[in-house]
C-alpha cells in the first residue's frame, strides 16, 4: 500500500487553517493526511478522484449514504422511460473499481450523523447488507462536504405516497411504480408529475413513453419557470399534441389512492405521483455543526469553496456559488459546476489556491423532439433585478435552408441597456439549440458583448449552419437595436404602445398576412413600402410586425430615413404568436436581418 | 421612387477620403451618393444590401460578371451529388428581388473592365442575353471590390479539359460532365478529384454518390492539408473504406481523353477531372488600377476594409484579412468573414467606424458520416511560426455513453506553451465536432486560455454531452500539462524518446493491449501499478500509454509521486494508431483525465 512510503502518523496542525499558508508541495503536510469526503456522487466524487491524482498518500475515505457512488443521476428519467435499458449502465463506478483505481475507501449504505469539529471527527453510522448498524467516529485532517440535495415535498395530506427521481433506488421504486402501480396491481396507467421544471419534463416525457396518461402540474402560470414565458409556451404546446395535459397556476393539495387532488379542486386520475418542484440543499449536517448555512439553506464557501470552519470544504448541489451575472451568493444544482467544483476542494485541500468560477447557470432539457436550453439570467430575472435590459429573438434556422433537414429554433438574447453586456439566452427548437447556447455561455464567460457575436468565426458548411450563425446574427441584431439603429419593441409592450397611438403595420406579403396576423394590423408588403409610405401616417409612431423581424428591420430603417417614426416588433409575428396563440414550431425561411 | 425626395445632383468631394472626417448623419454626404459594387455574391451583396439599410437614398449599382447574384456556393457540390435536388434552391435572390426589396440595381452578366481612380468610374461590359456586348463609364463615390477568388489550375497539358467548382454555371457544366462525360457519352464512370482539402473532399464525396469510381490526388502527404496529419488519417481511412481511392504526395502530370495521368507516371481512368487545389484573389482589376496588393495576391486593406485608395474598399475572398494568431496579413476565403465584412464596409463607407475582427480560420467538412473541423493554427503551422507549443489530443464521446447513440470523436487542442493561450483546435467523429469546435472558436475569439475552457459551463443532459464536457476536459488536462502536474510527450516524439533511454508502459488491461499495443511495450495495467511499481525501472523515463490518455495520466501521477520519472503518452494508444495505423473511430469509454 503506498501510504506505507510514509509510516509517520499524522502530524498534529490542529487549530491553523490547512491551506492559507501552503503551497503543494512546500510546506510539510500531514502524513498521511486524512480526507472524508461526504457524499460520493459528481462533487465528491470528482474531490476524492482529484485528491488521490494529486497525492498518493493521503488516505481519502468517501461516506455514502446510499447504495451507489457515481451513478449517472442525469439518466434516471431516461432509464424510467427505457431509454435506457441497461441499470448497470447508470452505474458508472463501484466501491471495488474505486479502490482498485484510485484507492479510494468508500463506504456506501454509510450516514455521516454529525461533525465534531473540535475533535476534527464525524460521527458514521453504516449499514451492512443484513441491515445490522454499525457507528464509530472518523478522524480528519480535511473534511469535503458533498450531501447534494433533497427533493422538496409539498406538505400536503398523502404526499408520502409520492415519488421522486433523485437516486437509483428512487428510480427502482418508480419502475415499480409503473408496472404494478394500477388500482388491479397491474401497470400504472396514469401519472400526476408535480413541477415543470427540466425535471419534471423528462419525468413526463418518460412516463408518456410508459404510455401513462400524464398530467404535468406546474405552480407557475408557465411550463420550464426558469424561462420567459414566451420561449416556454412553445415547449406547452408541444406537450399538448403529444397528449400529455398540462396544468399551469395550480397545486397539489392531496395524494389519494390513484388520484390527485389540486389546489383548484380539480381530481385527476394518478396511479402515482411524481414531485419535482426542485430540491434544496442538504445541509442538516452542516447548520448543525454550527458552519455557516446562507437563509436559502446553502452552505457558504469561499472561493476555495471553503466553508467557515478553514478545515471543511463544500461543493455541489449543498454549497452556495457565486454568481457571474452579479455576484451574488445562489444555488445552482447541476452537474458540471459540481464536477469543476469538487476539483477545486481538492486543489484547495492541498494549497493550490484554485479559483471556483462564478456560475452562470447553463441548462437544456429534450423534450418530444424539441431541444430547450438556457444560459445566464432570463429577462423577467434581469427586470427583476432592476436592469435596464435590451432583447433579441430571432427565429433562424439550424442549418442553411437550401440543404435538407433544416428545422427552425427560437433563440432569445438578454443584454444589459447601455453596456450591451450579455445577460443570457434561451433557445428551443429541434436541433443546433444546444450548439447555439454553448457558444453564448461561452461568450458570456469570456466577458464578450452582444454585438461581439457578430464578429465570431463558426464552422460553417450547409449541414452544420448558416454563413451568418443564429449566434452571429444574435449579434447582428444586438448591434443594430444597441446602436440605435433599429428601435425595437418588445411583444408583451405592443399592446400599450398601440394604446398609445401606434400604428401596427404587418410588412409581410399579403398571403402569409391571410394565414394569420395580429388583429387590427394594417398589412403593407416591405416590397410595396418605398411606394407606399404615403398611406401611413407620418404623426403617428409606426410598428412593423413581420415573421421574424427580418424584414420588420428593414421596414423600421426605410420609414425612419424618410422621417416616419418606427420601431421593429422584435421576433415578429413568430414571437408574438408563442407568447399569445399555440405556438406551433414550423420550417421557416431565413431571413437577413444585419 | 425615394431617389427623388434628395434630388440635387452629387457633391463634388473629389481628393478627399470620404469616411475618415465623417460619421453618420453628422457630416453631408454625396446625395444621392453613388455606390458601385463589384461582385454580387457573399461579401458584395451583404455591403450592398446593409448599406441600403443604412442609406436609403444611395444609388448602388451591383456588377456581377456571371449569371447568377446571391447563390448558395456552399451548396454546389451537394448539388452535384443530388443532396440537393432543387436548383432553383440555391439561388437566394435574383436581380428583381433585390431591386424590390432593397432597390439595388444588380447587373449580372456586367463584367468591370477597369477603374479609372482620377475620373473615378468603372469601365463595365454588359453582354445582353443575345450575346450583344455594350459598355459604359460608371461614375462612383464608392466603390467596393468584392470579385473573390479563381480557382487555381495546375498548368500542365490538357488541363483545358477539367472543370472546377465555384459557380453555378460550373455545377451545371459538372453535371452534364456526369451524366455524358463517359467514353460512349453515356454517364461518366469515373473522376479525378486534384486537391483533398475541404472542397475537394465534399467533391468527391458528392461524384461517389453519383456512383463514379473517384481517385482524391493531393500534392501533399495527407488528406485535408491544413489539419495535422494524425487529425487527417482518420479521414483518408474513411475515404478508402467507402472505396475512393486516396493518393498522396502526387499531382497531376497531363489530362488526356477519359484519363488523368500523375506526376508518379500513374495513370487513372478519369471521364472528368476536377481541380479544387485551392483559390486566388481575383484581384487583377485592383492591381491595375493601382492598389495595393500583397505578393499573394490578395488586396490590402485597412482595419474598415479601406484600400490604398480611400474611395475604394475591398472584402471576401479578394481581400487581406489580419490573423487573429500573429497580427499578419492572411487570406481566408471563407463565407462568414466575407459577410462580415461586407458589412464593415458598408458601415465604413458611412463613416461609421467599423473595426473588421481579425481573422481566426474556422472550417468544417462533413464527408461519409463524419464531421472534420477546426479553427485556429495547427501544430505543424504554430511550430513554423516558431511558436513553442503544449498539445492535448482527446477521444471524448459526444455525448454521455450510458445514454444511446454516443459517438466516439477525437479532439485535439494547440496551445502556447507558458501562456497557455489558445492557437488552434481540431476535431473529427461522427457527432457533435461542430459544437465543440464552435465553442472552442468563440474562446479563441474571446482571448481564453486553455486552462479557462475547464470553467465554462455548457448545456448538459445526458443527449448533448457530459457533465465533464468535452470541450471542459480539454481545458482541465490542459490545466494538467501546463501546470506540469503531468509531463506529456506527443506521438511523433515517441520514437525519440524511446532511443534516449524512454520505457514505455502501457497501463491498459491485458484484454485491451492483447487486441493491439504499440510495439515493444510493457503492459502494467493501470489498477495493479500500485503494487507493480518495483517491476518498473526507477533510473529510466517511463513513458505511460493508455488508450486515449485518461490512465495515463493516472498512471504518471502515481509514478512520479512514487519518485519515478514519468510522462503520459497525449491522446494515448488510439492518437499514435490514428498517425501510424488505420486510424479506425470506434465506440470509445469516457474516461476521466481531469
Amino acid at each position: 500500500m503506498p501510504e506505507t512510503s510514509s509510516p509517520t502518523g499524522p502530524a498534529e496542525t490542529a487549530g491553523r487553517p490547512l491551506a492559507p499558508e501552503r503551497r503543494e508541495d512546500q510546506v510539510p503536510a500531514p502524513s498521511p493526511r486524512r480526507v472524508i469526503v461526504i457524499g460520493g456522487v459528481a462533487a465528491g466524487m470528482s474531490a476524492a478522484t482529484r485528491l488521490r491524482r494529486l497525492e498518493e498518500s493521503a488516505r481519502i475515505t468517501v461516506l455514502e449514504r446510499g447504495d451507489h457512488v457515481s451513478f449517472a443521476n442525469c439518466g434516471l428519467p431516461y432509464y424510467v422511460g427505457g431509454v435506457i435499458t441497461e441499470r448497470d449502465s447508470l452505474l458508472l463506478q463501484t466501491p471495488a473499481s474505486l479502490a482498485a483505481r484510485f484507492n479510494l475507501d468508500v463506504r456506501v449504505r454509510t450516514e455521516a450523523l454529525s461533525i465534531d469539529r473540535a475533535a476534527r471527527t464525524v460521527r458514521v453510522r453504516s449499514t451492512a447488507a443484513d441491515g445490522t448498524p454499525t457507528e464509530e467516529d472518523l478522524p480528519y485532517d480535511a473534511l469535503v462536504l458533498a450531501p447534494g440535495a433533497r427533493p422538496v415535498l409539498p406538505p400536503v395530506p398523502g404526499i408520502e405516497r409520492a415519488l421522486s427521481l433523485r437516486s437509483v433506488a428512487d428510480a427502482d421504486a418508480l419502475l415499480a411504480a409503473v408496472a404494478t402501480g394500477g388500482p388491479d396491481g397491474g401497470p400504472a396507467r396514469s401519472a400526476v408529475v408535480l413541477g415543470a421544471g427540466f425535471i419534471g419534463l423528462e419525468v413526463a416525457e418518460n412516463l408518456h413513453r410508459r404510455k401513462l396518461s400524464v398530467t404535468l402540474v406546474e405552480l407557475a402560470d408557465q411550463v420550464l419557470p426558469p424561462l420567459d414565458p414566451e420561449m416556454a409556451a412553445p415547449v406547452a404546446a408541444r406537450l399538448r399534441e403529444a397528449g400529455i395535459e398540462v396544468r399551469t397556476g395550480t397545486s397539489l393539495s392531496r395524494v389519494e389512492a390513484h388520484e390527485a387532488v389540486l389546489t383548484d379542486g380539480t381530481r385527476l386520475p394518478a396511479d402515482l405521483v411524481v414531485v419535482a418542484v426542485g430540491v434544496r440543499p442538504d445541509t442538516a449536517l452542516a447548520a448543525e455543526a454550527g458552519l455557516e448555512v446562507d437563509e436559502r439553506g446553502g452552505v457558504v464557501v469561499d472561493d476555495e469553496q471553503r466553508t467557515s470552519d478553514p478545515r471543511i470544504w463544500a461543493a455541489g448541489d449543498a454549497a452556495l456559488k457565486r454568481s457571474a451575472l452579479d455576484g451574488e451568493p445562489t444555488l445552482i444544482a447541476l452537474a458540471q459546476p459540481a464536477n469543476r467544483h469538487g476539483r477545486v476542494v481538492a486543489d484547495s485541500i492541498l494549497g493550490r489556491r484554485p479559483q471556483a468560477a462564478p456560475g452562470i447557470g447553463t441548462a437544456i432539457v429534450g423534450v418530444l423532439g424539441l431541444e430547450v436550453a438556457m444560459t445566464g439570467w432570463s429577462e423577467k430575472r434581469a427586470r427583476a433585478a432592476g436592469l435596464d435590459v435590451v432583447v433579441v429573438h430571432t427565429h433562424p434556422a439550424d442549418h442553411a435552408t437550401y440543404y435538407p433537414g433544416s428545422a427552425s429554433m427560437s433563440l432569445k438574447l438578454v443584454l444589459e441597456a447601455g453596456s450591451g453586456r450579455i445577460l443570457g439566452a434561451q433557445g428551443l427548437g429541434e436541433a443546433g439549440v444546444d450548439k447555439r447556447i454553448d457558444v453564448v455561455a461561452t461568450a458570456i464567460r469570456a466577458g464578450l458583448n452582444g454585438p461581439d457575436l457578430a464578429d465570431l468565426e463558426l464552422a460553417y458548411a450547409p449541414q452544420y449552419g448558416a454563413a451568418k450563425d443564429p449566434v452571429i446574427m444574435l449579434g447582428l441584431v444586438a448591434d443594430n437595436v444597441l446602436s440605435g439603429l433599429t428601435p425595437t419593441i418588445q411583444w408583451h409592450e405592443l399592446a400599450q404602445a398601440r394604446q398609445a397611438g401606434g400604428v401596427l403595420v404587418d410588412v409581410r406579403s399579403t398571403a402569409e398576412f391571410a394565414r394569420g396576423h395580429i388583429p387590427g394590423a394594417l398589412n403593407v408588403p416591405v416590397d410595396e413600402l418605398r411606394e407606399r409610405l404615403a398611406e401611413l401616417p407620418r404623426d403617428r409612431p409606426l410598428i412593423m410586425s413581420c415573421q421574424v423581424g427580418a424584414r420588420g428591420h428593414l421596414a423600421v430603417r426605410l420609414a425612419l430615413q424618410h422621417g416616419l417614426q418606427a420601431a421593429n416588433l422584435d421576433g415578429g409575428y413568430r414571437t408574438w404568436s408563442a407568447a399569445h396563440g399555440p405556438g406551433v414550431l414550423g420550417p421557416e425561411q431565413g431571413e437577413d436581418r444585419a
